[in-house]
């Protein structure tokens, strides 16, 4: 087995040098800005140390990655109920197609596709204030992390606020199946935010250490949800966290993960490591292009494949 | 760690007394005479020590379970051309579905769908004899389990000749985009063929133990594929393996497995043991309920789940 | 040829006394409030007298009868631009779908599909307020009715306002892809108080005229729109009137017409007659039940089929 | 009202100079000979008289417009129970997409798209010997153009029965839902041959009077159907009778219509005339680009839309 960290540092090598790229999002105004030549990587292993290589401090915009935590605190709320609201079947569908709502009753597919993880934000809302939900998942995430340093970034935010024309459609549309319970707009406020917070690669794989323990943070045993959660969350992780590329994700990479359009992928070796990667391209179906293939290195090379 | 002995006798014991059973599939009228009170179980460990409980020894028709070894063949021929042919992404649809084929020019979302499983048939064909094919495939099957034994049930087979409509269809409409390269009827007799293969849960589980180990045959370290490629055909078994019941399988379950509407289901746990189940009661998503239950018992009792 | 006042009187006794009567819409909760047991219908012909029976001077919320206005507005605003924005084939949907839109970017089959009309609404806003919209689209039926006395029903409008999520899901999902110009509530506030409008038969099939007598109002000569354009609105009232019930409605009454979840229907008899029929029941596609077996009636017994 | 012989003459020199001809139907071998040169035209009116433009006597292959034909036999054998089988309504998708099939339990939206073509045809077959009942719809053709001399293009019927996997897969995919009675190739013979019966302008208009004089041959009086399914036959033909551009046709047209992949269409001016033209270069929606031009032109010159 190589050192994880030799390992580490020729990815981010070969990652800064790539010519291809992939394409930054543009559909958020904001996240256009992002430099397409940024890489970076951050693994915690199970002893608790961390191996960066690239820009693995500089924050970037979690996007949808941030629908693996509000799951998480879902289930926390209401554990199993959380399943009439939204299902965990992969959706053969784009991040933001509308078209399977239609067909089934305006309750989405599983927690990781738009609609879902606005489903699942009206569960964490639930009569509360935007603002103390919108604490509550931030607080959570710097817990988590072991940083409060961790925000959001407003201009993200206010930018999905103005332009997310598709996600208000696609709430209005769950709030005439009676899905939502809060009014639309709290809900995608809170959305809207906690998909801008802002988190460096470091700090994101720091987040993720509980799914790769059990449930546990490995290094003071603090447990964050029971190992058959953590499991069942890697299980849909797995199935459905790159939309419409996830079967590809799994046969490439072999990992349970979850992108999101700012160029970040969290990624869970069970029983190994908690791991981030960072590039703003993305392929066709909206999943960072580097980070993918950084991850396909990664596990090829470390043997942490969970198929064999 | 419980004995795998004691876990599998409780899981058979427990199986034959449930009252709940799912529905005996009756869309080939053949398969409708399987008797609902059956169900067998089948665990070939690292060591290759056979674990059997209940009707472990009574053949049953595989059905898409053959996918699994089809797919292995394709693979063996053309490598990675077949997936021109074929994708390999969950289709969020059910198992017959011809809505995806119209959307995506023909090309079927993935190997496991019937589908797809009729372009991989047709890869394997290529220009022989319907005949020669077939018995390519069930020589490979007898190698797998180490059984010559292994046979075709002609009456399943003459069943779903005569009343496979919906197949039909979907091989006509692939081969209206040029999907398929053979005479309709030759490719689709090869697959209707493949699917009336019989086997006990004993011989399953050992002809699924190189996906378990590598690649290899365990016991006899004779090597079936590379260990990449049994990796990736875990992971299309566990992103597409049950149709639309896929993320519910990876969700309760937590492994690679391929289900048939025979009742039985093949599941890996990687470097741990090869698995077979049968019953045949189908769930909603035509998937063996109970087969389902009994590997959700036997993950969590074991600590085999891929996901920690 | 029967008379016209013994066959408008014997539709309106035999329509009074059926028993079946559909169901009343719920979707708008101030529209479940209408008596089941309505039923009115008026007829102009070419000479402008007006036959009545029944209900004919109560007004009832015309809903999407108002759409065969606002798109004649549209019209002569900006001519055939209008087709870039909207279709005009048959959708094949319910009046609500929004799957059509995810397979067409976001451009709506025709303009009398609630996405449809939606996109002619925002056409007719153009820039300017919302109040002056509704107020020119009001004007626009008093004049055409010659009845300054027509209004908004303010409840109705507030109702939809507070319960429309669907309708605000499609202005969303059409703003994504540009198809809308102004902000989505403003182009939905209009929308929703123009559907409000109260009507009664009478006032509706004077509304209508123009559209029997080739653009022109037949008793003052004062053309409305050309020839021509008359024509078409009629070729669409024909194709897509009655959302996923046109070509039923074409099978039975062989008239242009357009019905609204108010239960109104507005028909029209090219160089005979405008005729409005009134009944709140609706049937599964959700046209009025009653009203279009009257029409039905009327057609059959005056000989007044288009197709011969 | 200008001159009949005027205007069709005008109109058969205007289309064979126009430079746009679209594109000759490639997808049966066949068909691509078709000369995209060709252009002919040939009304019938209410005294009989026959005015022809172009290549009027020329026979192309009929097919689609052969589903006018079949569906008049249908009725007749059994009336209204065939709408159990096949809907009414416009379908919203090209004219040979199953999409629909499977959103709607197998049953086609109506007689006009292929899938609901062959099932009207598996009526007409119902038990009887392919031969046979191709006869009864040849001798059909032949009486209503009252022309013996009307027969089938074995080349073109052998060219679709070798290629056809598209209509293939439709009718196996409505036999898997018991939709079709007979045996698939029994239904297909039939449904290929039908659409390969070839006749020229002539006889086509000849064949469509009994549809624009209220079921009856206007020069002997002599009833083919009543004039109520006259009527509705009509008003399918108006909603259905061009695919996906139906709502095209009815709305620059106005006149009920049946095209065909050959570059025919038939068309009825009710009361008025009986009219065929054809032109072998389609638009995309699969219907004669020059034949609907030219009908365009000779209703707005004739002042025969329907529409007023």
């Amino acid at each position: 087995m190589p050192e994880l960290e030799t390992v580490v540092r020729e990815i981010a090598e070969e990652m800064r040098a790539r010519p291809d790229r992939g394409e930054v999002a543009s559909y958020i105004p904001e996240l256009a800005r992002a430099d397409a030549n940024a890489f970076g990587i951050a693994v915690v292993d199970r002893e608790g140390r961390v191996v960066v290589g690239g820009d693995a401090e500089a924050a970037f915009s979690i996007q949808s990655i941030s629908k693996v935590f509000t799951l998480t605190l879902a289930l926390g709320k209401i554990g199993d109920r959380l399943w009439r609201r939204v299902g965990r079947e992969p959706s053969g569908s784009p991040f933001n197609s509308i078209v399977q709502l239609e067909n089934e009753h305006g309750i989405p597919r599983n927690p990781f596709i738009n609609a879902g993880a606005i489903a699942v934000t009206d569960v964490i809302l639930s009569g509360h204030q935007p603002r103390d939900t919108l604490g509550e998942i931030l607080r959570f995430l710097q817990f988590l992390a072991e940083d409060p340093a961790i925000g959001i970034d407003e201009a993200v935010a206010a930018s999905e606020q103005r332009t997310g024309f598709r996600n208000r459609a696609l709430a209005n549309y769950m709030k005439s199946f009676n899905v939502l319970e809060n009014p639309v707009d709290f809900t995608l406020g809170v959305y809207f935010h906690h998909c801008a917070i802002a988190m460096s690669c470091r700090q994101l794989a720091m987040a993720g250490r509980f799914l790769a323990h059990n449930g546990r943070n490995p290094a003071t045993g603090f447990s964050v949800v029971s190992p058959e959660r953590a499991r069942r969350i890697n299980a849909i992780m797995l199935t459905c966290g790159h939309y419409d590329g996830s079967g590809e994700f799994a046969y490439r990479v072999g990992l349970p993960g979850k992108s999101g359009v700012g160029g970040g992928i969290l990624a869970v070796a069970p029983g190994k490591a908690s791991i981030a990667v960072w590039s703003p391209g993305l392929d066709a179906s909206g999943n960072s292009h580097l980070g993918r293939i950084a991850l396909e290195r990664l596990t090829q090379r470390m043997g942490w494949s969970i198929f064999g």
